[in-house]
């Protein structure tokens, strides 16, 4: 069995993941979207908690779909879960450079894992949540950029 | 089964196509090493059968990776072939920029065949089939560089 | 009046040309597609006349945008035609390297034309003429890729 | 009329900015230079006053070129004063990434403000605002790098 | 005789820094690993002394080469240094486009030092302190990234 | 006593050539600039007599810069020189690509000879040999581009 995880922060939820996880369950038998709990950062805009109940609203009814935590070091949960794939989204050159490095060094820590890359789709290829916190903050219309569950998140939090 | 396409033209196989070909069936029940055979194109250095013939000798006792020919569009053999992955290997911010068009490309006339891009292993990053044919021609050992198959079929062509 | 020159050799012109066109006319007053005959390159498709007709057709329709021709230096050509921009567009980071350069280069040669850059529409981004012709080579289906007029000529051309 | 805003933060404005206010000029009937006036951000080294007056000195007897500040949505503000062209500074392929993210979101929220690119004339490729700020904190002569203004702005911050 | 200047903050140094250090020195008669302890930066890991402690440990024996701390402008001490060369570690295009922001500031600067770009080895292409600190900080076992004096550093911080 | 090899077709020189000459032979004690006589190749515009005579009439009174012609392996030539450098110059991120693919290869064909890389200056960053003959066929004014030698031979050329 092909299982694939999907790491990330996840704060807020945005279509550009959505839309990797909708194509990344067809390139594994099972996908475990594994969202990240870093004790050490406090700038998250979203709980652990929250954006793990957003990903899991935007994701209900995708069969072979599980949404996780993790903490610590990402390899070393992706040899707890018995996973071959370590999925990422590219959006350009600059994610690329990024994900070589972590790639490399993740190969170094745990070679069983391989981290494989999909192109964001080019509908979403600008979109990071960084940039869906900045917007709603100043008030912009954000709903055709996240799911339902994050839109309501976020005005809650912005009004 | 999860069924992944690696797509090339081989013109000779060498040590970074292995390290792909060897990582690439763990991410898959079944890998088919697919030898791009061109019609338009006649400056291939080796012919089609025996491009497929040292990928074969290369690969053989890998389980589950087979070695075919296809020619045409891509999208169209991995649709017949019932692949749901299109892998590509990335060794810089060039082969991105390339592989996201193609990508974007094939996702436009056959959606259901996902391209995933794996990074090439730092230690074949810098190789390529065609650095390869001008250091063989130039008289340089490429021992360290292609398997056996190639290396033997390189000295027969350039003595 | 601000005019603006947008050249290439749109061999065929494709929806990303047009895309380009309808958004390059809202940024000046008059915009001049000028179709490149480069006299020493003889592996055009489309001859300089099919290829003017092909976008005169596309863009009828379109106020203050005009089709023409140049060869020779694209700087002169701008600088016969008055015109203060030059308008390319940008698909990805390899498009932006070539356009710095040539970019450079033309405002040593001639520095009242200011090359502007537009970013391709992502859902365009991967489009180029070649990939347009090497699809309709292989019997791919392009109707969704190139407008009317580029779709019955590259039918004639490749049945 | 062709309008063009040229946002950015510009503290303090250097010679990059300044070349780049000069050039766009002769792209568009009217440019405004709009300055951030980010109420979240409280690092600047010069307050949104003195950044506007550092850049209406240096640009005095520019004609149709104008100082405004503004905060919020940059697409919001482009509405606002009509304007067709968000006018952006390429300095490598860096910039150009990040560029592009922006101009994607940009048109997704109001489609008719297009972005338009202009590299950096290559004798200031390398200058940025925080670069200028670091070398003027290190006491180095940077009268070569900006206007006289801004020299004698940053003269007054690090003496 | 040639002087090279190789700057960085080496919080820890890693394998990658030994690497370009042995190598750098093939390269020159002289080299200095030279040490910035910004005084406005709180936030190293090690202290200015406990970094060139730790690189006079991992380089001792290495002929011409020598450790010492600066701070302030580069430039400035490679002027005062008599140094005809910076050195410069790239690892991808990522590092290029930073280096060169600073290497035609730098000579703006001061002309006469030549800043000098060498290609990370392959096998740490992917390696950075700020990586190190992370994993080790995260438990991870990093013995094959670090030089023994900042294994044994690493681990009398994080245990 | 260092030894830096500058390779190229230098077909023409130009003035990126020659400003990446009177530097380069600052970081070392002698500088061999070596001009590619690649035999497979018939499509250089120059002879390789006279690509070696342009750039000796360009570098006379230049001290510890000599010219000299190589064919076949550049490191088999830089070991055969006991040369501990091949200096090459970087225009842009494309350019880097190409160079640590190249670098890469060349060390592990003969790991003595390191590659270093010198940036561009800015103003010469968008200059290449084929710009330069592209724009001399056009009739453009190159002088600016060239030294005086390649400024009369591509006359002599093109008329």
């Amino acid at each position: 069995m092909i299982h694939a995880v999907y790491p990330g922060s996840f704060d807020p939820p945005h279509n550009g993941h959505l839309d990797v996880i909708r194509r990344g369950k067809t390139v594994c038998d099972r996908l475990t979207v594994a969202v990240l709990g870093n004790p050490l950062k406090s700038s998250y805009l979203f709980s652990l908690e929250e954006r793990v109940d957003l990903l899991r609203e935007a994701t209900a009814g995708l069969e072979h779909v599980e949404v996780e935590t993790f903490s610590g070091l990402l390899v070393e949960y992706a040899r707890r879960k018995d996973a071959q794939i370590i999925l990422k989204s590219l959006r350009g050159a600059l994610d690329f450079e990024y994900e070589a490095q972590m790639a490399g060094l993740n190969r170094t820590l745990y070679p069983p894992a391989e981290t494989l890359l999909m192109l964001a789709s080019p509908e979403w290829s600008f979109l990071s949540s960084t940039r869906v916190r900045e917007l709603a903050s100043l008030g912009a219309d954000v709903s055709g950029l996240v799911p339902e569950a994050s839109l309501r998140a976020l005005r809650a939090k912005f009004g």
